[in-house]
Formats: structure tokens, C-alpha cells, sequence
């Protein structure tokens, strides 16, 4: 710990300030603000919600003497935006505040923004500093990073299984694998992402909601739900429940039921994933979690669509059921195998929470 | 760590020093001691070798001067032998150094012990203290306790496998599934036993060595094969490297090949797995390894004759292949599926070493 510099440990506070709009400000990026004069903290921010001010607005906001503006310095983790959106572009406000010098962790790939932010700023003769605490910036918003440079969103495959990794008993029976700890943090999973994607299989057998059940939380995300033959029934949760309007029903065919449906191709009674992700990308819908069978699973990981992958794992052993994983074929030998790059675990009770990148090839 | 007291945390020093002796006394406990007067640490030792002296022995000697014993303070994890085995009873020795208080973790259950020592120091007008840390001592000679009750080896499974449960691909290939450090902390944990148990499948496969190969190490565990069928050839390396005459070879089958063999009962062409482990605790081997394909993992969990799993998890996928636990049958429901302990969850490079215990029904 010690070893970070001034600017580092800020950043690091900005950061942890970014971190409380999460799953609040999707499309958007995670943003914090902080403001120095003279070596005191004289304000800070965060984006707290989608449409709402952005961080540097609100830090800006919280100074209690504007006049400390003049001459203080502005931490945010992202470079400020240059362009007229749903707000007036924060350069211009930085600009006027008066404030002297501007530390900034990453650059902002948004095609408006993109460099043109820190140039407005150097040209009206403020110090700008980039790069600080780069690598802990683009963790951050990997999904929006992700997102703006494949134009697809960010997924991330949920899973619980036991030791011998079994999905479910050859019964089907999956209530529960998991303990309640590793299930509330599914529900704080959930929150965090913008849509929750399944298929026609899950949704038949375990008529599940996918929304979220956390005190205080209003916010749900989308159900994404690939159905290709339409073959779910109207009266599935999804369907009925009182947030049917949050669902995104994606088939191949076309019933008459009155379901407003989203038209998917299909091969081989699967739905085309890339028209899936350009569709989901284009509706700002950049964080998904993915809950879903082997099928769908398998699928996302053999087309390159799975970008994480989180394993609750049970201390249990069944010695029956399905894996989450099968390979379609050409991975018969351990030279073949998809490698993964760990992340982190953690103990949820007496679960463990592994979380695993897919390495792009 | 401030909320130990005094004794606990000499105590915790006992154990470290105990813990030296792994791989190196079994079937004798692993046992340490320390020796304090007027507040100063005058001596220390633990038991270094089976058939080597005591740990009270080694401590007792290792005091410059031995009039400092006189009103001195023993710590030891494990109650002081009463019995002439192969060294004298500790007990005589604590009396005639005039050590005047003894600090015990743990009672010793063995059979010519269990309390006897206690009783005789107390007689000698010695103050003994009794289950200071006796939960961490309990822990580090858990095998040593279970085998004195249940007269059987502690049997530690160990598997490698993917994160989707596999121990090999379809077509067989395991080599290697998990990395460098995970492969050498194998080592270790085959030189902290007594023997590595496996079965024909394996060594038909993989033709494995089973030995310990580090640095510095020469002792070598026992390789345990059961082989009902006398089916493997002689050239295998079990039976044919340096080592052979540490191979232990459980047979139905009387080949007149000049092989020594231990006969098995066996039905359906599986060993009869209580046989095995009473035979192998009347050698003195009460701590086995079993590193085994799926087929006798299975069995040996099934039958209860597990104790601890320790998996070795890759961050790979592989899409199919073998899991290392088969129900044979009454597991269709997550309420039939076993639940293990959780002990502990470690990273091995790459990889993550995930230790459970079995529980007891």
C-alpha cells in the first residue's frame, strides 16, 4: 500500500467513488471525481445514475466555496467528455471553474470523445496527467471498454455446481446446489448487469424470474430470452410477471399471440449469438450475465461470446448430472483445451465464488 | 493473534516444531517440545524420525545446562509415553529433570498410553495442564487420532481436474491437466504420506512411478496397487523400477510370476476395500494418498473409506472426459448428494488446491 504515489491513492479513492454507480449507469461508464486544493479534499462525485450529471459535475457541485475552485485539481477516472450529450460537455465546465491541473486513469474510446476531451483542456492551458492508475481504470469499465471497442456487450457466464461439476442430478433437480450466501450474491450479480440471458430450456424447466430481490432495489435488468421456436408458454414468469415489460423475447418463429417478439435467425434450432449481441449492443444493453443450461452455455464459450466466467462452486459431490460445458468437438486431447485466465475467489459460506476470464485468441 | 494467552502461544510454537517431523514418523504422531524457565525458552525439540528419541528426549537434551530443568516448565503437544517401546518412557525422564508443570494439547489414545502418562507425572507430584490448543493439536495428528480409533488408515483423495470436473479427455489424455507448482505440491504431499494407493486402471494408463522426486528427499512412500486380476505386466514401473520393493500388490489372482502378493477378497473385480485398509493399518501405513482414476475414487467414497479430497483445479475447460466421482446410484436429487467440509482453498500457480473433508455419518 505504501507504495503508491499521491496521485495514485486518489485515483484509488476516485475509483472506489466510480464503483457506487454500479448497475445504475450502464450504458454509461463507472466515473468518480475528487477535488485538491492545496493538499486538502475540497469536493468529489460520482455518476450516479443514467441521464443523470456526470462525475465532475457533481464534485464540482459539492464544493462548498466555489472560489477554492480556482487553481485546485480535479482527479476523475475517466478523461472528461468534449460533446454535447444529455448533459453539456464537462470540459467546458472544467474549463471555467478555474481549475489548474486534471489526473485522469483512461481515456475515453467513445468515438465523440476519444482524446478530444484532454485537447479542449490543454488548449485552454490546463496541466492534464493521464494514465494514472490506467490498469485499475480499464478493470473497472471493462464492459464499456469492451463494449466500445468489439460493439458487443460484455458477458459473463454464472454457474453453480458442485465439486464433481455437475450443473444439476440427472433428475434435473438444481434447488439448490448453492447455499443462500452465493445465492444473494447472484442477486447483487444480477443488479450489476443490464440483462439477464437464458434459454427456452431453463425458462421451461425451472420457470425461473431472473430478477432481482434486494431490499431498496427497484432497478431490473433485462430478461434476455432466446426461444427460437417460440415453443415458452405466455404463462412463464417471464412472460406474466410484473416486469414482463423488461423481457427481450428473441425467435425464430412467429406465433400469433400478441408477444412483441425479436427476430433471430436460427441454425440447427440454435439462435444466431452475433445477431443476438448486435441486437442487445445496439439497445445499450452492454453488461450481461448469462444463467443458463450447458446448452447455451457451451454455445456462448464455443462462439467466443464468453468473456467471464463465474463458478459457484458447492462442497458437494453427486456423481450424476451434467457439466456446464460440452465441447462440440476437435478438443480430444488437454493441448486443446480453452485456458482461462483466473481472476479472483472468494468464499461465499461455504461456497466458493471462482471468477475466470476467456483469453481472446 | 493477541487473544492467545501465554500457554496457547507456546503452544502454537509446539505444533510448529511438530509439524518438521511430517513424512518422517509416521505411524508415530507428529509431536514437538519446548521447555521454559523463569520466563526464558531453555530448550526445545520434536520428533525427527520413527524409532528416533522423542520429542521431550530431543528438548530435554538441547538445554546447555541441565541444572536449568530443575523447576522447569515442559510444553509438549501430545501426552508424554508411560510405556518402554522403542526408547524409554518420556515420563521417567520428565520426573527425573525435576520439571515441575507439563503443558499437554492433546491426551494420547494410544492404547498403552491414553492417560497413563497424565496419571504418572501427576503421582510424581508434577503439575499437568491438559487441552491447551487441543483443537490445533487434534488437527495436525488427525491421522495418527482417526487411525487409533477407527483402526484404519486416513485416506486423503487427491484429483486434478479442469473447471468443468474432468480428470482427462475423452480419449484418456490427463497429462498434465494442471501446472508446474501444483505438480510439485503433489510431491509434498506424496512425501507427507505413507502410501500412494491407486489402482490397475492407472497404472495400465499412465504407468506411473508414485515416487517423491525433490531435492534432498530419499524416503520413499509405499505404492499401493490394487490389481484383483493380476492383470498388469511386470514391466510396469511399480513393479520394476528401484523402488519395487516398496510395492504393495493387492491380488484375487495367484500368477506364478515371483511377484510377492497380498490376497484380496474381490467381487464384481473390485477389491474389497476394508480388507485393504485393515491389512494396510497392520503395517503401520496410516496415511494414504490415493491418487486413482474415477472408477476406485468413486469406490473409496462411496464406501466411506475417504477422509479428505483434495482437488487440484486447472483454469481450463475441456468440454468432455471422465468427472472423478460416479453415484452408482441413489443420488438423483440435490438432498441424496454428499456435502463435504470445507478446510481450505489455495492457489498453486495457475491452479487453485481446494482441500474438503469427508464428513462422518
Amino acid at each position: 500500500m505504501g507504495s503508491f504515489t499521491r496521485e495514485e491513492r486518489i485515483m484509488r479513492r476516485v475509483i472506489g467513488l466510480a464503483k457506487r454507480g454500479t448497475g445504475m449507469v450502464s450504458p454509461n461508464p463507472l466515473v468518480g471525481a475528487v477535488l485538491f486544493k492545496d493538499g486538502i479534499r475540497i469536493g468529489e462525485g460520482y455518476h450516479q445514475q443514467f441521464g443523470g450529471p456526470h462525475a465532475e459535475v457533481n464534485a464540482i457541485g459539492s464544493v462548498e466555496s466555489p472560489s477554492d475552485l480556482r487553481g485546485s485539481e480535479l482527479f476523475v477516472n475517466l478523461e472528461p467528455c468534449s460533446h454535447w450529450g444529455k448533459t453539456p460537455p464537462c470540459t467546458r465546465l472544467i474549463i471555467e471553474s478555474g481549475i489548474r491541473k486534471v489526473y485522469i486513469a483512461n481515456t475515453d474510446p467513445f468515438p465523440q470523445v476519444n482524446g478530444e476531451g484532454i485537447r479542449q483542456l490543454r488548449e485552454a492551458g490546463i496541466e492534464v496527467v493521464t494514465g494514472v492508475m490506467e490498469r485499475e481504470g480499464a478493470e473497472l469499465n471493462r464492459a464499456f471498454f469492451h463494449a466500445q471497442t468489439h460493439r458487443r456487450p460484455w458477458v459473463t457466464i454464472k454457474v453453480a455446481t458442485t465439486l464433481d461439476g455437475r450443473m444439476a442430478t440427472r433428475t434435473g433437480d438444481s434447488k439448490w446446489i448453492t447455499g443462500e450466501l452465493a445465492r444473494e450474491d447472484v442477486q447483487w450479480l444480477r443488479f450489476a448487469h443490464d440483462g439477464i440471458l437464458t434459454g427456452a430450456g431453463t425458462v421451461r424447466t425451472d420457470n425461473p424470474s431472473l430478477t432481482v430481490r434486494l431490499k431498496g432495489i427497484s432497478k431490473q435488468p433485462w430478461r434476455i430470452i432466446l426461444d427460437t421456436k417460440a415453443a415458452l408458454p405466455l404463462t412463464s414468469q417471464v412472460f406474466s410477471d410484473s416486469w414482463s415489460s423488461r423481457t427481450l423475447w428473441y425467435t425464430s418463429a412467429s406465433p400469433d399471440d400478441g408477444r412483441e417478439r425479436i427476430p433471430v435467425n436460427e441454425e440447427n434450432g440454435k439462435a444466431d449469438l452475433a445477431q443476438v449481441m448486435k441486437d442487445l449492443f445496439g439497445r445499450g444493453i452492454h453488461l450481461v450475465l448469462a444463467e443458463a443450461g450447458p446448452t447455451l452455455v457451451s454455445s456462448l464459450i464455443r462462439t467466443g461470446f464468453a468473456d467471464e466466467l463465474i463458478i459457484y462452486m458447492a462442497p458437494k459431490l453427486t456423481g450424476n448430472g451434467p457439466a456446464f460445458f460440452r465441447a462440440d468437438s476437435g478438443m480430444d486431447r488437454l493441448a486443446d483445451a480453452l485456458v482461462l485466465e483466473p481472476v479472483s475467489s472468494s468464499a461465499a459460506g461455504h461456497d466458493l465464488k471462482l471468477t475466470y476470464r476467456f483469453r481472446r485468441s
